[in-house]
């Protein structure tokens, strides 16, 4: 196989088994894309078999784009803020993040070496995008984030090539997203099964405004006996009784990219990503030592976008009044988002696995016997539950 | 009823009744005070009843003091470290202790309006320990931590005086810790039922050194439809039909104080205090909007202490080495700690409950219902279970 | 002497005798008060001299209240941020001043032991802005400062009590401010001279609109050698022929309090908070260990205050536009105003000088012989500059 | 003229015209590699004249390599920290440097719109100092500062190729370090003047023992008027008769990196790192809006190495007492030697100047000029200074 486009895989996600995480209702895609203008593209660089020499692949690995909104990201900024859960991380970007609490170009994941080809390849994108930067203008500041998939994948080769990049910026689109080992998400492994791409969405309930917050993580953290499907302690179960599967203990990562369309300051968006925590937490996961646990959040309403070139020397901005359930309800929208989202890209790898550098493999999260176990603990499945024994 | 001494309530804990969260080992007393040379003392504010005028009762509050160790504090100062999950809190000391990485004082924990006076008079405790502070060697920095009793205590009235303050601290011991609606926690509300003081303690598995992490917390925090006992999420059914209950959404706080004898440095201490929004997350909490959740670690190990004057000058330290699973388990002791202590501060409340302030009533936790549900869900109950149909 | 209400000390200020700070222009009074609404009152508790037993006197301390504008504080709170440049200290407040970008209450400032007996009379006063506080409505956050003036003043003593502190409030007023040895500053010692209150205003020059930034201190840090006066390093001239003067050497801290009525976001006013440390190491201090330096910064336009109770769920703000020159000039303003605060902190103390515990005397900013100095530098003296010889 | 290896500009520096800022004693060679063991590598990369299509220069840019030990970086880690003061920067590796306190590789210094470029190449030697990179071991954290030389350098072209990055390391060597116009430092402009890399450092002075403080900066930051020389505002005179210079605002950036011998735990190093702010304040930098202000510390004491592959679990380290004077002379250290570092990098491009992208040419900074403003201000020179009239 050589590199791919944008390909959905899983399309069962864990809703359409019943498993429905939290009470809140989800948007139209249970995705980071119902926040309107959020767009997302990927790449996925897949290719060899087997043991070839490190820095020639197996390549297992890929590109995942985020778009804030569909204009000029340089020319209109969103705000922005991080959080980091734990820092055994790589990414590029984020200092300027937090102090100017703005984005100014796609947010990208990839691998963890190869951060820098693609923030480069960013660099040549943005000038596509604005000629005068450095020049004319300011320079520009780009935004990758990545996770390890090096058990996967051949990751010195670091063969995500520019091509790629652009190919997944390309890619972009709102609606559904890939999930499982797509893009970014190639390569990656969590709780002991495939993991990767995941997303899912919350729309705050009335008498709230509509407000969305959308999740979209690249799963690459926890063990399996660890794991907890909406809290149900499944991993043990799943874990005592793994027979063929990787039974290695594993580190990992996780990155969490969060959007709203609720008017926020930076400060409060920074409130919201550190609620993405306690969704983590929720997962089971442990954050271990070498984990680069890492939250990205932006702002998508209109009314805040940050302009390059301000025309006026005060511009006015719209924010939720704090001093009620409103900023509380955001909160539980994003730590059900990332639990679900971490779910989902669990989900996604149902049935397919992946085979990697030096022929290591990888299951996919076995989800009949997980909803077997779920049954077995009387889960209150939603509606989309298979009727009991179909599994 | 007047003041009270320490006093033991709900004598059952999660694992008296099988409820065993996670899969680590605990210490002797499952309590803080497993931590070789770490000692609690309580003492409970309580009098009055129904509708006073404000500032006049009824008290349902208290003091609950954590001595590090059993030498001169101020003397010997411990390493230790803060992390702040929502900082909508009163504390004093934090940022002292996140400068300079040592307590020098016993740890307090009160309500919200009560901190000053109960720094007031740790600090007159201080003077006891060391007469020449201010004037022969440096200040001394109290540090004091809050969760916010005011539905059920008079809190304007800030009952906790330093007589309180000072019995608590002479009633500091070793062994088992009085748990639930005690000292500090006396008038606390956690996901809907009576919160406050809880313990737990867990001790690292070969092959590693016999490490022990503890964790005591002041739980104030929680919704009940959010609650998960071990993942199961029985906050669900406990919340439909909850009937008789306080009904009102809860904002509230929680106060996570941890310790462990693991050599380790600030830094470290400081990963190990992240990881308790790990177990927060596990419980269901949310840290809402309104929320104190506060983190605040200290380690014991001996060849650790900090000396107030240094006799040369450069010091020897310990601490684990980072690269290898030691870190990572000391991170999994954390989340099972603090899981645990803040279950433990719930099933404390079995039976008793609180009138306070305008009569308003909070139950205790519902345990036979509870496990009635946990069973329904299969959960798997550890060697301290009821036989089956027991509740 | 018994306490004393506000009294102006030292009516010559820097700019009195043409030392001129910078380049910008000052406000009215170069003062705080010169941002629109805000309001200063001190106290100076100062009786007793000699030796006295510890907890008896003398007392050379007070309080300094700073009220950011002249309505409700509680109903209507003002954006808000802090820096720590060194955490030394043992304010209240801040933990909950960095997650709301928010204050409440009037800032007081005291000295170190005294923290908790001002905040708890702080809490006291807020209870007569609104008596709902803990029962009807949220808790409060009291934000209180201090340095340590134990070298002067017997803090054993906590000689300030709440009746100082509402007295300090009371006499809170626009226009010029007290400087020097009064209110919290009575008994501060900066580079080896009386030290303590100390303020100063600039205003941003055309085309930039006529925003004001305001700086007040309560200096207790520097040694002499260290002190430069709009860069000149008089310190070692004078320290090298100090004779009678202390010789000791200093630690110490500085708390700096600025406001601004540009429009802002928290996280704007952050930025500004930072540059506090930029005319700080102008001056020539260090930050020693044991300094608590610690900036807070508030913002007065009207139409971004916080109501407590918000109308609606959205608010509208105004925030100066970052991405041109308009901030950086805001930055330039808080480093000279901090920078001029500082030195007008030490002119106040001309003349007079201080004696307290045991006899211990610390003598005023000997103003002539610095100007001697500087003038021997050529140093461009601003307009109030004496005529040569004068001195 | 094509790239170059390294090359010594500006034989002169500040002391020796007896320019001698602050107090302490300085290393041998005044520069961070008066730190034992720490070497410094550069590379110019300089080509091209006049008006290029952006993207083919001119090139006025390179990269400056720090090594904080001879051994192998990968397997003998050095303990770190970082701070910033302003964060309008894109450097890559902090995230990890924060979380786990150390440093892996060599730390490289070069353009804004290179950094992915050089982390990409440090990853390339990084793999040949270590091959089970991202296999056999964990993968790898290139820490990558930069500046902005987008003035006189034709940024887009991003002109510092893998061979420039591998030459800055071979090149790197104890000693003198060259400053000014070389390396990262080729095209960078500080108060108006040619700035770049400048070094310096500090020795504690008896009775503590003999630890050294080195600093180097890229300095890219300041308005000429804000330059001060050892407190003497001499760049009011300057920039009051520039004439022919640069008359433009200037935003811009500084680098600081430090390093001592002393024992510090990262805490210890963070609070050294903290304190470069008031050296650069003490120049009159004002850390502007554009500014990516940011400092890297690490110490080099040989019983703090980190090993990548500790062979026990718990490791034994030693650090400064930090109650005592000690730590204060450290702080102090750090001041001056970033003080003197930045007026080093000025002094390097007296009777140079450089021309660069559409023929824009900043001057040199005119010591004689300098020297002269210091004398008529009765500057107290040291041992160094030219006879009277010299100039």
């Amino acid at each position: 196989m050589e590199e791919q486009a944008n390909m959905t895989r899983g399309p069962m996600r864990a809703r359409a088994y019943g498993v429905t995480i939290g009470t809140m209702a989800t948007g139209q895609w249970n995705a980071l894309t119902d926040v309107p203008g959020v767009r997302v593209g990927q790449c996925t660089v897949a290719f060899g078999d087997g043991a070839l020499a490190p820095g020639h692949g197996p390549a297992r690995t890929g590109v995942t784009a985020i778009l804030p909104h569909a204009g000029n990201l340089f020319h209109e900024n969103v705000p922005a803020a991080s959080h980091i859960i734990n820092g055994y991380g790589k990414s590029i970007g984020l200092v300027q993040v937090d102090e100017l609490g703005a984005i100014e170009t796609p947010i990208l994941l990839t691998n963890t070496l190869n951060v820098p080809r693609v923030a480069d390849a960013l660099i040549d994108y943005m000038l596509t995008v604005e000629s005068g930067i450095g020049i004319r203008t300011t320079s520009v500041n780009p935004v990758v984030l990545e996770c390890n998939d090096g058990r996967l994948n051949d990751i010195q080769g670091r063969h995500v090539r520019a091509e790629h990049v652009h190919r997944a910026l390309a890619d972009a689109a709102d609606g559904p997203v890939a999930e499982g080992s797509v893009g970014a998400g190639t390569g990656m492994i969590a709780f002991g099964v495939t993991g990767g791409i995941g997303t899912a969405s919350r729309v705050l309930p009335q008498p709230h405004p509509r407000y969305t917050v959308g999740a979209l993580v690249l799963a690459n953290t926890g063990r399996l006996a660890d794991l907890r499907i909406d809290g149900i302690p499944v991993g043990r179960e799943l874990a005592a009784t793994q027979g063929e599967w990787a039974a290695e203990a594993r580190d990992g990562s996780i990155i969490i990219l969060l959007a709203t369309d609720a008017p926020t300051t930076t400060r409060q968006l920074g409130r919201l990503a550190r609620r993405a925590a306690l969704g983590l937490g929720r997962t089971g996961a442990t954050a271990s030592h070498g984990s680069g646990d890492i939250v990205v959040i932006f702002g998508t309403h209109a009314a805040n976008r940050i302009p390059h070139h301000p025309p006026l020397p005060v511009r006015m901005f719209e924010a939720i009044a704090e001093d009620g359930p409103l900023i509380s309800s955001l909160f539980a929208a994003v730590i059900e988002a990332t639990e679900e989202a971490i779910v989902n890209a669990l989900f996604a790898g149902d049935g397919t696995g992946m085979t990697g550098r030096d022929t290591y493999r990888v299951p996919g999260l076995p989800v009949k016997r997980l909803l077997a176990i779920l049954r077995a603990h009387a889960y209150g499945f939603g509606p989309g539950a298979p009727p009991v024994g179909a599994e």
